[in-house]
């Protein structure tokens, strides 16, 4: 939960799109940069998706990694993004508030259900951008 | 059901709206001025909707609080508002009688389905408002 | 079956709204003039349209009166009429012959379903007027 | 709300059983002695129904007659009855409490598929018998 | 949370079928001894049941009483009992297991659907007692 | 895919069982002995699943970990085992065929909801045990 | 509307049965002899059947030959039948008023849906026979 | 299947909506001149529809006249015509193509679905007429 | 559609079912004499199926090989057969005859729902063998 | 999976429309240049479009020909074509990633339902022309 800097974050999504265009993974990466918490959407194969998340899971920056859904899906929704980012501090507060049952978001508690309905009203609106960084 | 007077619904709304700033409750308040009568939504987090009714309950200035409908939700509805305030005599007639068996509003003969359709219909016009009074 | 003159329908027009207003009544009542002919919509509270349907059935100057549903609802659907009057001589033709089996309105043969379509169409269109009259 | 003696009784059934016979009505009378009560299904043709509901409204001796529920069915669900008599004084009380909100049956104030719910519960145990009265 | 010993339970149970008879209301009590803890059915009229929960919330001797679901029913699942009393301590331990996210019951994190699907588990099974207390 | 002896499969079941116990987690492991392959269920709460998971993952012993299907459940189905074992070279080949697309058991290409079903089907046939190895 | 009598009946259903046998066609014919009157199915090829049906609606012995329904099935539900016969004045009469709205049996008025479940009614007992007459 | 001239086709338009007119039947008259070909809707009370279909079955300048679905309906869909008319050769091939298998129209082999949708989807267009003739 | 003899219908069932054991194909083989017509069900991996399809299309033995539906499958039905074999003469008639418009089999006019339908009655009962011809 | 030049499309195109002209079938052709790679639809009579299918699967300058899915539609979706083609290497590269678990197209990995969903978005945009080849 340490802060996440701005070198961090650029350093992860630029490496992140560049591995993804490999294994033709899409998604987005929403972060909250203090106390530092990211909420990230994989969408692509399974062999290629769990060898990913293996590698989220074993790389010793994060913890406490923590599944929140994972299905086979009809079609990808968020194919404009190889990771898109959203930077949670900066969102409409009315969307993280729709979601969840306290003030802040705390994906730990969100249901599957309720954080793929705000993952889907950050990606309908604005709020997701290609660029590396902030 | 004494009347409701604007100092006494001020200091009401005052008081909710910090309030649930702190707990991350959202929701509106239904007022009728005489007989005085409140109709209130309030979302949240479990622990914190109930600590925030039990209150209400125990609350000597209120009598017969009576829960119309209580539910686990996918989503809040009413995010715009700490404590959002409609004044029920100002409001359009045809809303209440729609929802209501007689000419009058009567919430303890309202059915959950009704209350619902009718708080719903009533954020979806102009008739909230976030001033604290009158 | 007798024909049905102005007067006769100003007062029943008149008399109906009075009453509904005090008994939280709405709806809307569809006249042939001749043959004379009521089809007729009542929403209110149970114990007050039911009141109501006594009286009318009680009513020497009509017979064969008929109901073709009575049903809980979920909310009003003619909130805008405390009896709202619709001429069935002026109305639109396909109206009635899209939900009537025969060529002329013969509401007795009619299913449930069938009377509340032809109302609903009846309703969103521009053929209720309040005046007491013709 | 006049006791229900069983003169009175025997009286009404044998009556409705002749003349639901002729006009092909099916369907059962559930009776409380005191307060006197009668909870009553009508099954048949829309004009037969109609004739007989109109006679028991304007019958001097009952009043309050309230409408709980009137539908066009796809099939009738009593025909082993032309008035089939439930004696509700012994009746399993969890059959009535299942479908009342208080400890008493208050058919006024149960909703329509209460009531036919509890009816069906009747029809299918042994409750319902055929005998002119006590 | 402290314990729960005998003439605690014993002396709830009592005073509870007393007062339900009176009031109409039916459920069942689930009771853990140690650390003490409650979780209970109320099935009635809304004033009765409100009444009651207003009753609960305001016993000194609870604390932290919080509702999992409240809503109107088509009919009560609970009429054997006044107040039906379940020593979970005595229940087989997969019925807890199976509608539970850890080893120990714990209705605070249960879901509403949760909470009623074990509540009809027990139900249906011989786990519920009449007799007042241990 | 290196064959599972027995010593191997006994071990991981004693100390799987074990610490399921502490974790609250139930489920089941079926093995398929040469090539070796496991095929696993956890059931739990989300931190508890995940640790697990994590671990699995970061053993050394194991490769291609692969997650066919993770979601929210309304109630456990596996119960009855801290951690049951299926020896599938024993179990009736047709209940592997009715799900896979080829005659052997190829977890890899099976889809989440097939992997299921069969899991299922396993479940509530006599295959499970929970002895500790061979 | 004239009786038909024994002779008319063997006739019509020896004829009929040599008649399906080549044409593919199965059914029921149920029979009312005084007044006279027929119910029949049939099932089979959409040109057999419409050319059986113009056969039937120009045979001079026929009147009022009215469809009450006309689909494509799934599968044929009278197999058992090249055209079994029913003799409605010996069935037992609760199977015809359960679908009709008077006490005698009026095929003109039945809704498609009730004369098709009383025919799978009377299917489904022992009314339907093979032989060729009384 | 001889073509069908234009006189021919004048004297059925003008017939047709002559005794449409009286009996309360609407509808609309797709026809094919070479081979001569009918497909035609009729919609009106169920006396009147079999007994127009018994007339057009007798009529001897017909031949095959196959129903392709008979059935009870909510609401008529073409109140807007007598008997409308559509020239099948003017129609945008499109319409006939998505609902035939081959490339010419053949309504014997039509589904009943097919043929409705058909038929909506040329009354949704321009392609019916009122005209008596070509 | 010229007769199949015994020796033919038994070296097809063997070189099926040696072939079906290599390539993972489950299925039925229903056959009717003379004339001589195959029905069948291939289940298995797609390109297993698709290959074998495209032998069976071009065997010259066989023509007019036509698909009557072809689907992904949540499970196989057929788990008992690697190609069990029915023979239609012999099958009760009443079977076929509930899924064809004609007397006798024709499946190049079944619809494929009918097909599927009579193959899954034939499989629930005991028509289907797995012995290597007559 | 050799390349497929222009020549080879032309000519392909130009006697598939001619064909399926004359069949009564429509469709599209999506084609990849490199490697060679084609994904059809064909809609059109049973009889036909195996008719063609077998011609396809005997073409000796094809192979691995697999079928996707195969279905009784209600209304075709592609009668704007005799056969479309579409140019993969110039179409949007979301559309094919939205319908891919890898980032290159791999029709023989694909689902049904995903195959379908990614032509119909094909279709409804502007990628399908009709001229014949490059």
């Amino acid at each position: 939960m340490a802060p996440i800097d701005d070198a961090l974050l650029a350093s992860i999504l630029r490496r992140s799109r560049q591995n993804n265009e490999v294994l033709g993974i899409t998604g987005i990466l929403c972060v909250q940069r203090d106390p530092g918490l990211f909420l990230q959407v994989l969408e692509g194969g399974r062999a290629e998706v769990n060898r990913l998340y293996a590698h989220i899971v074993g790389d010793a920056r994060h913890y406490d990694a923590t599944l929140l859904d994972y299905a086979e899906i009809d079609a990808r929704s968020f194919t404009s993004w190889r990771m898109g980012s959203v930077d949670l501090d900066k969102v409409n507060r009315s969307i993280v508030l729709r979601h969840s049952s306290g003030s802040a978001m705390d994906p730990y508690s969100m249901s599957a259900a309720g954080a793929l309905a705000m993952l889907e009203e950050l990606a309908s609106g604005a709020a997701i951008v290609n660029k590396d960084g902030p």
